[in-house]
């Protein structure tokens, strides 16, 4: 159990960082914005307070590490500060501040058995895909699984791009920690409400849902909202409201329930009121654990396309495909948080994620522990997404215990 | 019939206009926009080397008169020189083009039985409504149906003021001829295709579509596009789209092909790809030439808002609401345009407008003329927009007999 004083300084760190684009109640911190930077330079200095080495890599991931890379082996924990436009305040910045503090609490017992592993926590650079897409970019360039170019090169909706914020705050460094990784922890809110429903404390994430992310692109034939006769037009807004209900209704009337389907980022050209619409792009989300209806679901959608383009006459093209497909976490991991939680005395169940994480991405390719306290009503990626102080500090105590073991782990091996 | 001269140098003036915001075959030049400024700069050029005064009014609406306003009856012919976003090069401007070379050749005749009459062309500010909603802006704030002060406080998408860019670039005066407009004709591209089809030169205006305009606030709650249950969602795109499929279907599936609808604008919160659509925003656009299935229609819409409602847990809202009733244009100036034709040589057809047009808007308060030339195809508000020279001619000659004739009529009232 940590202490009081190390709790009450956890708690009162995590509402500090709240100051970094406060929203109603919730958080509006968009990766790069303005206050994305504030968390960061906060992050920065709290780290450095802390007597950790700071540094940061060539896409922004930010680390706070027990001494500056030296090749010994590297054990993270951490998540990401950035946030949803009109998130909620536990969301990503709960696994960073925990994470923080883990170390801290790791290195202030300085067990000589750990001394050789370099504890860190870390923040990766916009894990949400908001403002830039896509998401959990930090983490999958880190990995190599995106180009580190074209993470920096991708620009929002009024063409800023990502790396020239990132350059002019001062947060592209040239750490390279990615070939002493040896073990990576992340703890998260879980952000649906199976924990609360079931009173239990602790998730111990098992495995991932199978997410297929699509952006298509729906042509029609801009012409005059009025005199225009019906069946002389090609309305790509039309076309897209048809897929938007399809996709929507596939997942709301799947029977088991494991199957999530969302369009929830349109872009209407050229989106005046008397012209009829010429392009919408639209990303569509398809999410489901079952590997067979991932398959079945991805060919109904394509032959969903197919379909409204010959009632519609648009042309449908897909852009960008890409697929997560559903693994397995770390399985000596999900022990060691299960054995973590146990000694806290706290209640645990194993579950797997819907969303991706940045523990997502690592996992496969670093051994990945992923922890889900509880969100109060499942509430998230909004102003009303909530967990307790007492549910935190059960956070930070599995994480304690976890970073821990986790660095005995690779002490020994 | 104009002289080769006077059509040569109409012509030739009217391919110098394309140049602002020339976009691919076609125009984008949103109103207040730096293409626009150029349009309206060329304007004030060519109204000045003609000899007429130049003034413009407190929302930007462009004059060139005969001789500065005196209180003696104006008579004005014109239309608009903004278009659509990759819209087409006739819409609009062609009557103002024509307006200013029937002033022109008026003034030259100089007939003394219509000097006592101020003859002038117009350029209409916004009639388009692209970047600055409503359309038609600059002839309703000038009989009135909008106030000056809402035009002008009108932002786009990015929050810039159209009077703030009208301001800067000196198109905001004080003329005041409001109350001295005896009668107003305007030419304008049918944008459909019923005159090609028929082989008629002209198409003579004998009244209006009904118009009916909507935006509609749909809200639903912001959640996490993956792990939040399907059943718990209220997705505010996913009810959007029931509404446009729907809206869209009413009007295809109408068997007497007289009720045209559409939604081509959106806007979509957060729009961020890994959150629910916590709120959409829908232009919608209902027209029909039948009052009776105007008024069914617009019941029919109202219960669905309420049917998607129940449907989707989504709330809905009414925000504005605009109606433009079916009306008959000025009988006499029917008569009078058909009678230019015959003296022209030229066939016609009277005909109704679906579009809203300027010379609609002034219809009802000022004796209010418009007649239609050709589109070639029926393509409009984009690249392929065409009318031939040999149509273009036919305007500008059917125009000249039509104000010589307005005039003629204004002076012996």
């Amino acid at each position: 159990m940590v202490t009081a004083q190390l709790g009450g300084e956890f708690l009162g760190t995590l509402r500090s960082f709240d100051r970094h684009g406060s929203d109603d109640g919730g958080l509006t911190r968009l990766a790069g914005s303005a206050a994305d930077v504030a968390a960061r330079t906060e992050f920065a200095e709290r780290v450095r307070e802390a007597g950790l080495h700071y540094c940061t890599d060539a896409v922004g991931n930010q680390f706070g590490l027990r001494r500056a890379p030296d090749g010994s082996p590297v054990v993270l924990v951490g998540s990401h500060l950035d946030s949803q436009p009109s998130g909620g305040r536990f969301d990503g910045q709960v696994g960073v501040v925990t994470g923080l503090f883990a170390v801290i609490e790791h290195v202030r017992v300085d067990d000589p058995r750990t001394r050789s592993v370099n504890v860190g926590v870390v923040n990766w650079t916009n894990e949400e895909g908001a403002r830039y897409q896509p998401s959990v970019m930090g983490s999958s360039a880190f990995i190599g699984s995106l180009s580190v170019e074209d993470a920096l090169a991708a620009t929002d909706q009024r063409g800023v791009a990502l790396g020239d914020e990132l350059s002019a705050a001062g947060f592209l460094g040239e750490a390279d920690i990615r070939s002493d990784l040896a073990a990576y922890a992340e703890v998260h809110v879980e952000q649906s409400a199976r924990l609360e429903s079931q009173q239990i404390d602790i998730g111990v994430v098992s495995g991932n849902w199978a997410a297929a992310k699509y952006t298509v692109a729906i042509s029609g034939q801009q012409t005059h909202t009025g005199p225009t006769p019906m069946a002389d037009r090609v309305d790509a807004l039309y076309a897209a409201s048809l897929v938007i209900a399809a996709v929507h209704e596939r997942g709301l009337d799947d029977q088991e329930g494991n199957l999530h389907t969302a369009v929830a980022w349109l872009d209407v050209l050229p989106n005046s009121p008397n012209a009829t619409p010429s392009c919408v792009r639209a990303k569509v989300e398809l999410r489901t654990d079952d590997p067979r209806k991932a398959e079945a679901t991805a060919a109904w959608f394509e032959g969903l396309l197919t379909a409204v383009e010959t009632r519609t006459g648009a042309a449908i093209s897909i852009e960008e495909r890409s697929v997560r497909p559903p693994r397995a976490m770390w399985a000596d991991g999900v022990e060691v948080v299960e054995q973590a939680a146990r000694r806290a005395g706290l209640s645990s169940t194993r579950l797997s994620t819907v969303a991706g994480h940045d523990a997502v991405v690592l996992n496969g390719q670093v051994p990945a522990v992923l922890v889900f306290i509880p969100s109060a009503g499942g509430f998230t990626h909004n102003r009303f997404e909530y967990t307790s102080d007492a549910d935190l500090l059960n956070g930070l105590d599995v994480m304690v215990g976890t970073l821990d073991e986790l660095a005995f782990r690779v002490a020994r091996s």
